[in-house]
């Protein structure tokens, strides 16, 4: 038998969070294992926002036997009376000796407070076990609590010469069923799509996780819970009849259009109309769009499904995080729809660097992951000239 | 130990007809083991036409062992009377048992008459041993002898947007030095780069074989063979000062232009001329160049680097074989210059589909290799109706 290290319970635990991954939004995904003589006693994993967090699920397992036990948490244990009680609280009152936890609370004003509390109660605590992987868990949440602001991850389907549509817009279908199924599962852990009001005109997106799509098991109670849908929509053209108007779930529209007589309209179809400032170019203010969701709406990953105008703006913002860039095997000429629109991109220096994190085969197309590399990620930081004497 | 098959000698033959990868052109890459009592009495390749075929390399070897011993070699032996003899007739004067072919000559007028010719002597014979293994080695080889046309292998670098140069032509560099030594080492293996006037005139390429860029141990005398330049010129815009034309090696400038005064002054600058037929556009007749340079210039691999005009021009004509696309981790925008030109295409239904067969890393960069799928090989084919009675 494999030697049983620290990281294989860590590493356990994170699959337990991972049980989360589409239903605990807007809290985020931990995972806890509660181990005592080298053999696991208890187990649990947060399942949805207003349900008992993951160690006291954990605990409740184990009942008795948590004394005297190591506990592997994917997150800091919280300090703070939630809808459940202290988890800290909850592993001093249990008797367990030692808390393992994979990253510190990514709120910097809470940031250290779980595992001091259970520092004071005597209990030995190391932090930063395979942390990495903890934070890949939930990158929305860590963006909103560290940043205000969510994970922007960006999809886009796309032929190989790069091409989201025909120049008449007719796009379906470009890739696969398999990449169809992923980008449903990218719905169905965001908090929120974001779209912009062309999409809505041309495709009359309908913007929902549809259950029969996803192809996972929980898929009816995943689907329960539609990501609030979010529309970027300048000028308020967004049509009365828009298809996504009537489905279940909420549709906010993100405009500068105070004034407009249309607003009611909208409204009373069912939409909620958000007025924002504008940016240099007059159009919504993009920025201030996402500190409003996370802020306001409590939105970790938003996922950004859109056309070449609104991905550029995002793009030039340094508003995406991530790109999932579905590539079916197919050309569809230099008349089609480009990826991204980056007006003022005229020289090769200008250029956006990304970094490739993936390319896999989905079905018949191919996924690629990419980040865009910030200038100061691909350049040295600034040298600061220590003093001599 | 692990059993040694059939299959591993004629691996082994694969291993060796791939030394010559780089120096049989015109001629295919052969390799040939001697196996006697199991064991390995001689082996050989083909290096270089007018040197000796891979048989009599592996004979040479063997010497008496030949004797009773069975022969793998990866390209049906030749039959005729070429500048080093046939290959057949030596297998059998030196008293070889049996010979395991991989394939047949692809050319159908001599295609089993080496094969018939050994059979004739008492020689037992099997064809088809790694027979797929053995025809990606010679793609242009069987293309000229089948076809009588070259296997036409388009290279592209391109950002991740698809985006081979800014709008006003700057694209040095896209991609990394690893993808720059692998499309070195493309042009090295071709009998012939083929371009338009615009990129000679854009970019004033040189079309060569680098020595110092191959990043190969023979990389000195590889670069001796310079492979033919082509140029489609279709009214003879080629600049006299092209650096091309001042390079080791020829150039050839195909056009319908016969009767240009600018024939004389570019011949006199050290270019050929080819006048051939227009197409229904008025351009040069592509399909007409590539059967020329298979029947005339006995070219087995041309390797297209050209722009969006050409490129689409030879995809729309099915004259494209393989796609060797380097892909950069960056964005070049919307603005920038597109892969293909594909006019017509305007609806979904008349995209062009691809089949990829790989995708990996290449430095910095992702080379993806794809191939255009004929409607014949993504459809079945007429059905005949059997007469009934």
């Amino acid at each position: 038998m494999a030697k049983v290290t620290s990281e294989t319970w860590m590493a356990r635990a994170l699959v337990l969070a991972r049980r989360g991954l589409y239903t605990t939004d807007p809290n985020p995904r931990v995972g806890c294992v509660l181990v005592k003589n080298r053999r696991k006693v208890g187990e649990g994993w947060h399942r949805k926002a207003g349900e008992a967090h993951a160690e006291v699920n954990a605990l409740r397992e184990a009942g008795d036997a948590a004394r005297g036990a190591t506990a592997y948490v994917t997150l800091e244990p919280c300090s703070h009376q939630g809808r459940t009680g202290p988890c800290a609280v909850a592993l001093i009152d249990a008797g367990v000796k030692k808390v393992v936890v994979a990253m510190q609370d990514p709120n910097p004003l809470v940031a250290g407070r779980g595992i001091a509390r259970l520092r004071e109660a005597g209990i030995e605590v190391e932090v930063g076990l395979l942390e990495d992987q903890a934070r890949a868990l939930n990158p929305g949440f860590i963006a909103r609590m560290s940043r205000q602001r969510p994970f922007v991850r960006l999809k886009m389907a796309m032929s190989l010469d790069a091409r989201t549509a025909m120049a008449s817009g007719e796009s379906q279908w470009i890739t696969g069923p398999s990449a169809r199924t992923e980008v449903q599962r990218l719905r169905a852990r965001s908090s929120a799509i974001m779209t912009g009001v062309e999409s809505i005109i041309f495709d009359n997106s309908r913007l929902t996780v549809r259950a029969e799509q996803l192809d996972l098991e929980q898929a009816d109670s995943i689907s329960q819970r539609q990501p609030l849908r979010v529309v970027v929509d300048t000028r308020l053209r967004m049509p009365l009849a828009a298809a996504c108007l009537r489905e279940p779930g909420r549709t906010l529209i993100a405009t500068c259009a105070a004034e407009s007589p249309r607003r009611r309209k909208l409204e009373e179809a069912g939409a909620e109309v958000l007025v924002l400032g504008c940016d240099i170019n007059g159009r919504v203010d993009l920025a201030a769009l996402l500190t409003y969701l996370a802020r306001e709406e409590s939105c970790n990953e938003v996922l950004l499904e859109t056309g070449a105008t609104l991905a550029g703006s995002m793009l030039d913002a340094e508003l995406i995080d991530e790109m999932h860039l579905f590539v079916a095997p197919t050309l569809l000429g230099g008349e089609a729809r480009p990826l991204f629109a980056l007006p003022g991109l005229e020289r090769m220096a200008q250029q956006r660097p990304l970094q490739i994190d993936d390319i896999r085969a989905v079905g018949r197309d191919w996924r690629i992951i990419a980040r865009p590399q910030r200038i100061a990620d691909a350049s040295p930081g600034p040298i600061t000239s220590p003093t001599r004497d």
